[in-house]
């Protein structure tokens, strides 16, 4: 399937905003280059989380580990490359929890999640813009904890690894 | 906490988009009024869902129903609207299942979910641009169904459902 016509109506630093003809009805869309997340489990059975400010909810909040896709990047080894610069994980053993889009009505971001058993610590490398505290929760807390979790692919992420 | 600064982008149909400056960084924030989505189940025991083009993702998505507030409405009354406008349900028992950002890194959609248990089936009253058909999947069908669901919003729904 593919739109009649589409034009770019807002070219951003982060974010494009195209709009697509389809017959009668257009569609205002934000584009995105895709993005993966990681529920990350270390040796001991801690899941690592990640609390930063997120200018859009103007407050913190606890997410799964993620990152955006570069062109032409191998998902999994976008999530690889994320893992270890935001929270200096390497190692494990990586399968894919599964895979989604985002927010279908107006975003193209397609989210590939994976499962990282076993991780080893190391060093973190952050972004200059990246102010990231690391959070670890025993696995065995995750369901009843699960109400402070406030991020849609961080709870589809710890509920598709508690339903495995 | 607030940005410093705030200015409107693009002023689109149904996105806007605000560049705000936080101290020494910007951010691009796509602007949302907030929205809803349901896990409703009827009297027999099966979870309605709606199968539509998303035009983002090029092909036909299968996902809760769902829909964005209005303007000073109340998230609940948003929820009974969407699912009476789209599924033609009404009545049932409306408990929250959870509350959360779709995509806090760049975008402002907070989205409350609710459950709906015991709706009653009647006529459907979509949108003129909603061509929108309904599924209905045996709640003892969902936990071997996850792989089929692509939206964050319903993984997230559904296995909420199946935690409580």
């Amino acid at each position: 399937m593919k739109p009649d016509d589409a034009r770019t109506v807002y070219d951003g630093k982060l974010i494009d905003v195209t709009v697509e003809r389809w017959g009668e009805h257009e569609r205002e869309i934000v584009e995105h280059p895709g993005a993966v997340a990681v529920v990350a489990v270390d040796r001991e059975g801690a899941l690592w989380l990640v609390r930063q400010l997120r200018e859009p909810a103007r407050r913190q909040l606890v997410e799964i580990p993620a990152g955006t896709r570069e062109p032409g990047e191998d998902p999994l080894d976008t999530a690889k490359r994320e893992l270890r610069e935001e929270c200096g994980l390497t190692g494990g053993e990586w399968s894919e929890l599964g895979a989604f889009w985002t927010t279908p009505g107006f975003c193209r971001e397609y989210m590939h999640l994976y499962l990282a058993e076993g991780v080893i610590a190391g060093e973190a490398e952050p972004d200059d813009d990246e102010d990231v505290e690391i959070v670890r929760w025993p696995v065995g807390e995750l369901e009843s904890r699960l109400d402070e979790l406030e991020d849609a692919k961080t709870l589809a992420g710890v509920l598709l690894f508690l339903h495995r």
